[in-house]
């Protein structure tokens, strides 16, 4: 019988994180400051960031080591499974060999965790007593509830109002952790107060939780700001991904023609697939495609200049594929795509040629979800069933030219939170958003003059 | 550093199941026909089981082979890992090693898929097109449906009506694998139309819901019916779980003084301890734990004697511990141990003083239920909780002792589809049922005579 998994012992959990930036063949674009204007200084991340992270975000090493601390919580998941999809192969009847790495098995269900574990880590080093971030379908924030938890942070999560009420089980999760979530726009904030004199009934958006969370920290001493995607330490952190991955390929005696993962900020996929961008940087030939919604296509039909990555310009400027960052994406299910950005790495990678992009509409990505679940067992997340969509597309590829073709995706979560859209697709009621052309041309109308 | 995980490679998968029965040290009562009150023959049930698994049923053979196909799809999430629950035992201060099995990896999320995999194998290698089953909570309901979607067999479920409209992911879920699933009562039944003539607007109960699966088998050549817990050969197909920690245990360079695990039909819990009870026969010192809930207490309460395994009274009479078939548990968060009965095999053993029973309310075992998620991560499912309060109790008792003690037990599940009852304990809504004296006392008068 041919095997189905391959596991790694703990030992073997990466001992450092990966850095691309040395290793990039051309330079990567300053950040500049949102006021003014001028390139950003270290210290001027510094009342939202600890040290050690602002280092990292501008680090030349090529590799970071993680802290025992950190790696003995990366224990209580890692190193994560990497599967051959041998029935979904037998269904497509493809001579494709198909892998994944599951990213699922963390207690929060994702591979949000890798980063939250190491940022809590690093702000309780510096005396930091609480941290406070955003949160849109809750992945993101209960994986920092976790992490806090265990490092006895306080964490508190501005939590999309529309969610908050619409996503009960994911809130419940983060307080499960000990995290106080709040309905965001909140009366806790000037940002949310200020939304919410206008409009108490306003649902909230990603752009308004990040300014409050981003004030609330910048307004206390003991507590800093967290995020979960975007950032180069961000990506940096999960990198762990993509190195226990090679080892495991090296076990299945194989190694992958095509790298494949979903894009909303880019940190799954970078996790993934930076690791094999340094082998093809060394030579290999190797393919590597980032997935993403047709609704929300940064990378496809966005423009790569500067922009904001918030709605309310309060981040640095960053020069990123955007659609604008007064886009509101259509409320589509895999809700950590919805980003109007892309993380200014796998920008770049895109822009020089080093990654390919492809976008589809939700209704043939659950339809790829679906097929996953019915031959490999795993119910997929709605974000992760976009590399699921196009990992089905290479593999009748291959089949149809009758190529041998080695394919590894990142399965960065599963769907057990999304189960209603599954629903809806199930009934036929699951409405596809195409490229809202009009609505991006509006928004790239407001991009800054840098 | 210690190890957290002791994994498995997959060709340590087992090769057999334990079956028990030949190593009891006392003989097992025979089990009598509902209607004639004989003893039951295997051609009694050939209705309503495949012919395989009526021979597991009756078998004197130690070891049981378990078929490649079978072993080929536990291969999704088998062998589980085993946990060494450091950073619980450090919350505690105890000096017990705390490990747990972890069947939550599964697809589905729990124990249910190492029966329902083999179920549905055998019915396909006997020709039967279709299976049905009841559901209440719907853990077992969706292992089925995985079950069936592997070997091209469909699935009929009767789902509880009051389960069905308030926990509409899990009948998502068994829907996405192609699960046909019915509120019950339904009109697709006698039984069903019976009832509902009567109460259109019926709750429904377990005990319906058997019947009208029961009934939906019997009446067509085509289908067979399936049962998640009770039954030997159920518990047979989960020995793989002891089987496994045996190895893992042996990695770990430890032997367990306790073994626990929850009970509700009994299945999970005679999958962690049957093959240590083997080791117990054997002369190993050990002791083996079944922990209930107080408001259904059917070991620490209830009447060794025989009962039907259904309010519907279709069910052979079986002898075990119940607080009779018209007992309906209270509504308590931990589904899976809403049954009246226990598993024939854990009665006797029960019964003959091999292993012990506690039970607990259920605020209390929530309680442990988030002292476990935030020291281990996983939330565990509310059933799963129970057998945590029993594993604190029993290394605080350590603690007080300064006595070293080995715990193992069974984490059978997660309880990302129980978020809502977490949400009520943490806000303090969540209602202790105390042990329904009365209630049982009224039910134990309407025990068969036999």
């Amino acid at each position: 019988m041919s095997k189905v998994k391959f596991i790694l012992d703990e030992s073997k959990i990466p001992k450092d994180w990966y850095n691309i930036i040395p290793d990039l063949p051309f330079p990567l674009p300053p950040v500049y400051h949102p006021v003014t204007l001028q390139p950003v200084k270290p210290e001027d991340l510094a009342p939202i960031f600890p040290v050690e992270l602002i280092k990292q975000e501008v680090s030349t090493e090529r590799y970071i080591e993680i802290p025992e601390e950190v790696r003995k919580i990366y224990k209580l998941w890692r190193p994560t499974p990497l599967y051959r999809a041998l029935n979904l192969e037998k269904y497509l009847d493809t001579p494709a060999h198909i892998y994944y790495k599951y990213e699922g098995v963390s207690p929060p269900g994702s591979h949000k965790p890798n980063t939250a574990v190491a940022q809590a880590f690093y702000n309780k080093l510096e005396g930091v007593k609480r941290l406070t971030t955003e949160t849109g379908a809750g992945q993101w924030g209960s994986a920092l509830a976790m992490a806090c938890n265990f490092f006895g942070l306080e964490c508190k999560v501005y939590m999309v109002k529309v969610s908050y009420y619409q996503k009960p089980y994911r809130r419940s999760l983060m307080e499960i952790w000990g995290a106080k979530v709040v309905p965001s726009p909140s009366p806790d904030t000037e940002s949310g107060r200020r939304i919410l004199e206008q409009d108490p009934d306003s649902p909230g958006s990603l752009g308004v939780a990040i300014s409050e969370a981003v004030e609330d920290a910048v307004k206390r001493d003991d507590t800093k700001y967290s995020l979960g995607s975007v950032l180069n330490h961000v990506l940096l952190h999960q990198t762990v991904i993509g190195e226990e991955a090679l080892l495991q390929m090296e076990i299945a005696g194989e190694f992958p023609d095509v790298v494949i993962g979903c894009v909303g900020g880019g940190s799954n996929f970078a996790g993934i697939s930076f690791p094999f961008i340094r082998e093809k940087f060394k030579g290999k030939k190797i393919r590597i495609i980032a997935v993403e919604p047709e609704s929300c296509p940064s990378l496809t039909k966005g423009v790569y200049t500067y922009d904001y990555g918030d709605v309310a310009k309060m981040t640095p400027l960053l020069k990123m594929y955007t659609l604008g960052h007064n886009f509101i994406p259509p409320a589509i299910h895999a809700g950590g795509l919805r980003y109007h950005g892309m993380a200014p790495l796998v920008s770049a990678l895109y822009h020089h040629g080093y990654i390919e992009a492809v976008a589809y509409p939700q209704t043939k990505v659950f339809e790829a979800g679906v097929i996953f679940a019915k031959t490999e067992g795993i119910v997929p997340a709605p974000e992760s069933t976009h590399a699921i969509r196009a990992v089905i597309d290479e593999a009748l590829d291959a089949k149809e030219k009758g190529e041998k073709k080695v394919i590894l995706f990142n399965l960065s979560g599963h769907g057990f939170f999304d189960l209603s859209a599954y629903d809806q697709y199930l009934s036929g009621k699951l409405e596809d958003y195409f490229y809202p052309k009009d609505k991006v041309e509006e928004a790239l109308k407001e991009l800054p003059k840098i």
